[in-house]
């Protein structure tokens, strides 16, 4: 019989093998960790004064990743990572993760160990505990649905519903990286790999344009939660979320939640390059693909103050920029253009309306 | 345009719709939950003095149930059934729960609705508040993946290592009716229904042996969580899990994370009449079903003492039957048959090995 090849199948393996790999993954390093992987439930013991934040994230092979745009470490990072990012927008530090692992029969084992590789190592950098999860056989691709614990300060996690009339509103970083990284992925660009040999490149998308859908690329495969940055703005924010499916559709949500409404200006969007690229290649609007593109993992966040103070201390090279207001109103969102005209701002992805590029 | 009909898939509804729906019957029942549905993360206070447990599991279209078996009510059902059944096994009580659902875009609403209609009964049955999840659309069947907390006295949730030589082992209730359940369904018998025209019948099962096949489909469909029995037997059970791939394969875990050995006698496991039906009917070993079939979800514990008194008030109806004991070993789990021969008891059901019967 098979000596468990790295191009093995999981028969060779079998379940319990592969939830001890899982196991020796697991990691010690969050607080709180009274028993982990290895029996019916994992025991946590909340630290003294703390909230404990729990979020749930799931992603399906050919709705949220295609097998062949990138490494299986990456896929392992970004499934941690879409959840650090929901924990940093309310302020919290990642603790304990949990893994639903739906694995076709067929898939590697080799396979299996890079995407555990890019998970264990994300586990580390942001101290979370592995500490359980579920493993099957899935007829129908990867399914990958990770829940992840995190600690904050009791009472003080930043809510959706806290915006005021006359909070401004902020965005981390620059938006649009990712829906331009997934733009280039469905047309055939690979990070890192050069342009594709039968892949029509206009004659103005030059290395300058290449380098930033790659950095689109890289934002939509290994995105970045501000970890450090919603920490910072506890004392600052009155509510924030993570921009997951773009401006357009999250800061309606806040609006919602917060009984308000909230105007926009589009001269102060900080468009990423990549979206400027990736819009004139694709015949879209740039603000467009920043608005509603999704993805980009960046905080949006209402605050009456001016943030950068909170920031620098732990994130001094973060940009951080005014987008807009919120007003008195019913949750809706406008969008002022730079000649005064104002529209209303809707968009954003939805999962049972939006094409899928995969 | 649709207005919305119970037979429309979900692109009518959308994405955030269809959380609306979902949040509606969010209930409120489950102590600690400070902040449910609507935010990046759930916020739980726990409650002085207990610690937290968290499961996982996972069930998806084509492995662990097939549409037309039978209700979307019942699925919803199970979908928390299998979870709160890992928070029985720790003695605990379950709180929160968090649902990540993956839909194909061609799902009915009205299919989906039931879905929810049953997982808000059950959640309403078990005192489980719906704190959160996340919806995406599924190109490949519908995924579901549940989180539960649970609660527990600090420092007294029943792990599976506790279990020491001189302990014998009990199970609750009769094993073996969910794998009759399962091989019913997978000739084509339905919940209620009667004999399917065009399968044969064997001029031995009678109604008799028909109505066993409809427990075991029932236990099958709807497994009954044995929380009240999980919390009795916090004072009495020294390690404890729930039968979910079956004893065979679920007594070695404990055997493993215990450090000791375990010694099990064919003539005291409580096989369900299902179960001998079933095995007759498919030329089966009725004892093989019952230790290897899986998804009882009845308890299995280890104590030294007799666990009636224990049980009595909480569960004053639930069979306990003891089927072996623990030894001094390594992990080793034998079967004593009725000569007096001794076997190694393999098998239980494994994800990557096992064929799957739907």
């Amino acid at each position: 019989m098979s000596q468990d090849p790295l191009d093995a199948g999981l028969a060779a393996l079998g379940e319990f093998g592969l939830i001890d790999r899982i196991r020796r993954r697991a990691g010690t390093c969050a607080p709180g960790t009274a028993l982990g992987i290895g029996d019916d439930a994992a025991i946590l013991v909340l630290e003294p004064d703390q909230d404990l934040l729990v979020t749930t994230d799931m992603l399906l092979e050919g709705v949220h990743f295609s097998r062949d745009w990138g490494s299986w470490d990456a896929l392992g990072r970004k499934a941690l990572a879409v959840n650090v990012s929901d924990i940093a927008a309310m302020g919290g530090s990642p603790r304990q993760a949990f893994l639903g692992l739906g694995v076709p029969g067929d898939l590697a084992i080799g396979s299996l160990e890079q995407f555990l590789d890019g998970l264990e190592a994300a586990a580390a950098e942001w101290g979370v505990t592995l500490a359980g999860g579920d493993t099957c056989r899935s007829a129908v691709g990867l399914v990958l649905s990770v829940t992840l614990t995190g600690a904050v300060a009791h009472g003080r996690a930043v809510r959706r519903s806290g915006a005021r009339p006359g909070d401004r509103v902020w965005v981390t970083g620059q938006l649009g990286a990712s829906a331009a990284g997934l733009l280039a992925l469905s047309r055939g660009l690979r990070p890192g790999a050069p342009w594709p040999a039968g892949l029509d490149r206009p004659a103005w998308l030059g290395p300058a344009e290449q380098a930033a859908l790659q950095a689109g690329i890289a934002a939509h495969l290994t995105p970045a939660p501000r970890v450090a940055a919603g920490q910072a703005l506890l004392g600052c924010a009155h509510a924030m979320l993570d921009l997951s499916d773009g401006v357009a559709s999250d800061l309606a949500h806040v609006c919602r939640e917060s009984g308000v409404a909230a105007r926009i200006f589009a001269a102060q969007i900080p468009v990423h390059p990549a979206a400027r690229v990736a819009a004139r290649w694709s015949g879209q609007d740039a603000l467009t693909l920043a608005l509603s593109g999704g993805e980009d993992y960046e905080l949006l966040f209402a605050a009456d103050e001016d943030p950068t103070a909170c920031l620098r201390q732990a994130v001094p090279t973060l940009p951080v920029t005014t987008i807009g207001r919120i007003e008195v109103g019913a949750g809706t969102v406008v969008l002022e253009l730079p000649g005064g005209a104002i529209v209303p701002l809707r968009g954003g992805f939805d999962h049972f309306r939006s094409p899928v590029p995969i």
